[in-house]
């Protein structure tokens, strides 16, 4: 009965991987498509939406399931009630990823973002995508110092939507209010979703060392190739 | 045992009230420190999330600890995962309310809302917290009919929010970049609450019938008083 028990406990960390892999790429696919106006790929994303949702609900249902039958204590009712709100979290990453990809398919043929930001919204994409993947990794590695290191990566995303507005109140603007529209949603998605990956890491922290992520002080580092030349 | 045990599942409920009930005044208050300019109430909705914050962890401490201790199953394990879920959503509920806070405190003492779209925003924010009212009331009363009418009620926002695009993507508008920034900002915040207070009124559902929300037919009614004379 025992390994039965662990296999579900297994499944659902490997579920929640699963998860993070999807919204990892989704996000990358959505930059992408809001970049280069790939309507293909955007509805793509759109479409994917749908498998994390229903991998989200999958999971849950186990989790409760597990705790129904199997009323696991200390260590295994930490495992099992962070996961649900790990799958919360990446459920909502994979909302964010399509909130851009429709926005690249509102625009289509154009595209929503202007030349001039390319750069910067494709360094939050990629950026967003690096930290869903190191969130992925610490679910299955459990390493705290990695996992509190998300939160100084995620200042470079903070920096990066500080750019953005920087460029929207820039005198020199000139795409209108449509396009300042867009980015200032855009920068919001990606911010957001940051967050999230960061929300993830931190919990892993919490599994395993029963505080809140808050409360230890992360390895002032940054990501070394985002940062240089910037 | 038994008997300390409802107790403690009950104060979970009226933790989750309180909650509910803290986050509908903070966007009350968080409305009327945008549109009238007023550090002062602005200053007081950021300082007060944090209670917000402290509740939520007080609730989630008490739910695993009943979880461990008490290890309830079939609907007692339902109501014990699912206040889980509410408190989130009304936690994140708080944090949007103190960004709207935090962009009245921004702007002043200049207000960031312009006038031609204050009667907009006053009903975003009424509804918002008409909406985080009705919430609290349907954790109470656990009416499924109630609960299911909030997502009809949230129809009335989408409409706002179009509105507020409306005016933002209307060849007349003159209130600059920086103000549009804004407004899309709000409007996306305002929007979030009544989707988190939405899915309060859902999880009830859940609770009560062991369905989820999606999966029935809310009553096709609005609400009159904001519907009327628009």
């Amino acid at each position: 009965m025992r390994d039965a028990y662990h296999e579900e406990l297994d499944s659902i960390g490997e579920g929640l991987v699963e998860m993070a892999r999807l919204v990892g790429s989704a996000i990358g696919r959505a930059t992408t498509s809001l970049l280069d106006a790939d309507l293909k790929i955007a509805e793509s994303v759109i479409a994917a939406d749908e498998k994390v949702d229903d991998l989200q609900r999958e999971l849950e249902a186990r989790a409760i399931n597990l705790l129904a039958r199997q009323q696991p204590v200390a260590t295994d009712l930490r495992i099992v009630v962070t996961s649900l709100r790990m799958s919360a979290d990446l459920e909502r990453s994979g909302d964010l990823a399509r909130h851009v990809a429709k926005l690249a398919r509102l625009r289509f043929p154009q595209t929503a973002v202007p030349g001039d930001l390319h750069a910067t919204i494709l360094e939050m994409g990629q950026l967003a995508q690096r930290l869903m993947a190191k969130a992925a990794e610490v679910i299955v590695s459990k390493d705290v110092d990695d996992a509190l290191q998300l939160e100084s990566d995620d200042d470079r995303m903070d920096e990066l939507h500080r750019t953005l507005f920087q460029h929207l109140l820039d005198d020199r603007w000139q795409h209108g209010i449509e396009t300042a529209v867009d980015v200032t949603l855009v920068g919001r998605y990606y911010e957001r979703f940051a967050d999230h990956a960061v929300s993830v890491a931190k919990r892993v922290v919490y599994l395993v060392t029963g505080e809140h992520a808050d409360e230890l002080t992360p390895a002032p580092t940054v990501i070394p190739e985002v940062t240089e030349g910037k």
